[in-house]
């Protein structure tokens, strides 16, 4: 690893990702392991630096310069390896950079940024990771103008405009799709059924009466039950992924101003029915890969911090 | 028992409870049991009727004519005693009555019959047991012209005119919050604080953006993580709360007609929690006692069906 000048990190709750880079942001190396803040916090025995120093152990050497190390994601949360207060939106990607911690680090060999995550206040939402990616994201695309999309879990929907993250938007679909096919007296009415139709048509409906979220779900069951013997019913799953999925657009879509545009970042399965649900309503939007797009915002972090160490030698301790 | 001239069954999911009634409908006994249909299901040496003569034994005298027992709910679902085909809306009480099926019953003092449910093909939607307690409604209130509002698990609400159910919606709001408080991240953030106002504040905001109940639900968690530290920050079990029942009442309000009126049927901690919530929207709604509507719907079932039987002696036997 001859040429390698920083490390790149994105540390989540349930895993992290490392990649060794040269000044020109080529990839040296890349390290993933499972150890994220969850697994951290509930063995005494590990912490976030002897971790880190453990993957990259084989990386370093006894330089006289210190290897800097940007972070991105629950390294930073209130349970993380140093809190990394959240930015307020509206953000310009040069203020995430610009809100990074630097833990105390014992190995003289590195030291360490961790990036803070995004906050609004009004209509209350936070993100942590996910900013990351939206920097990516407007480093590739500059000048882009409207919604990303990041689904997940918990997907989030980040308004960008003029070089700044606006506003945002968390949506719990994920996670209620997960609780109602597996844990609600719908879990009868899913199986590894699948059609595309029956998701489009739920998708349609969902835009249809974007308030009857809570009445909607239980159609998925009643449709079974009312349909006359020997009909062919839709496959539980693709109504209700669509019926969860379709309701999350709707509620988007009406905030879509003219000339803004859609974009996802993701990929697989999920990401591809966010991207049928827009195509439903005649949105086109492609594509991003997620973990380019993570590391993407990681650089643009680096080259911020980068430029304010040399204009300042002196960095933030904690 | 000397004047028992009819039994009333409301035989439930998880539970059934029997009345004994003389001929003007007046209460000499009254019996529960746990063993409702799950319970029979799940049990091969119990049978539907096994459990019933167990219950009422003493209640039973050798006479010459078979005492009649109308039964309303899970009895007559595909899994229960014998299906009663739901009876699709628009819907009278009588229809409800000549819907009754009667199962083969080995018992030579007991003569059986089992009311159906409702359904609607068009916004698919099922309901069995609690068709019986909206026919009770209707007896009390002929002139009742509106929504009725059975708050529970799956809460219930049917539109009611000229004497007929003519369309209802289930809601899956219990089930969501229970699953929501319990085994989602939002579990963190809901405990036994429990507050009014914030409660009728989540309502309220429910109704302004009905179509975020995805993303409201986010903003349980992300309303303590962004409050200024040392702010109050309201508890969020009365935030979820108000925002589950806000988004089901708010689509409610939403089908609303002028001149329409709004009841609400059920007893307890859920009740008024509905009472509250239709009050922040200024509508007032009296608390009906669930159970004596159900007995008041067997009542009028049994009126029916005494009738008919007189009409023509011979009935349907399966």
């Amino acid at each position: 690893m001859g040429n390698l000048s920083w490390i790149a990190v994105d540390w989540g709750t349930s895993n992290l990702r490392v990649w060794g880079l040269d000044d020109s942001g080529n990839i040296l190396g890349t390290v993933e392991s499972p150890l994220g803040m969850n697994a951290i916090a509930s063995d005494p025995k590990l912490s976030f630096e002897n971790v880190l120093v453990g993957l990259i152990e084989d990386w370093l050497t006894a330089d006289a310069a210190k290897l800097p190390v940007v972070i991105c994601g629950m390294a930073g949360a209130k349970q993380g390896w140093l809190e990394a207060p959240y930015c307020d939106v509206p953000a310009r990607p040069s203020d995430l950079a610009q809100g990074a911690v630097a833990p105390k680090v014992s190995d003289p060999r590195i030291s360490v940024f961790i990036l803070p995550g995004l906050c609004q206040r009004g209509d209350a939402d936070v993100m942590r990771g996910e900013e990351t990616q939206l920097v990516g994201f407007m480093a590739g695309h500059p000048e882009f103008s409207g919604w990303v999309c990041l689904p997940g879990t918990h997907s989030k929907w980040a308004r960008v405009s003029d070089g700044k993250i606006t506003a945002f938007r968390t949506y719990m679909s994920g996670e209620v799709f997960a609780l109602l096919s597996q844990n609600s007296i719908l879990q009868h009415s899913v199986d590894d059924g699948w059609d595309d139709g029956a998701f489009a048509d739920a998708v349609r409906r969902a835009a249809t009466q974007p308030t009857a979220f809570l009445h909607s779900l239980f159609g998925v069951r009643a449709g079974a039950l009312v349909a006359p013997a020997g009909a062919s019913v839709p496959p539980g799953a693709s109504v209700l992924s669509g019926t969860v999925i379709g309701t999350e657009v709707a509620d988007v879509l009406g905030l879509l101003q003219p000339g803004e545009n859609i974009a996802l970042i993701g990929a697989g399965k999920l990401a591809s029915l966010y991207q049928a649900a827009l195509a439903v309503h005649h949105h086109k939007a492609a594509l991003q890969d997620g973990a380019a797009i993570t590391l993407a915002g990681l650089r643009q972090a680096y080259g911020t911090l980068i430029s304010a160490s040399m204009a300042s030698p002196a960095s933030k301790e904690n």
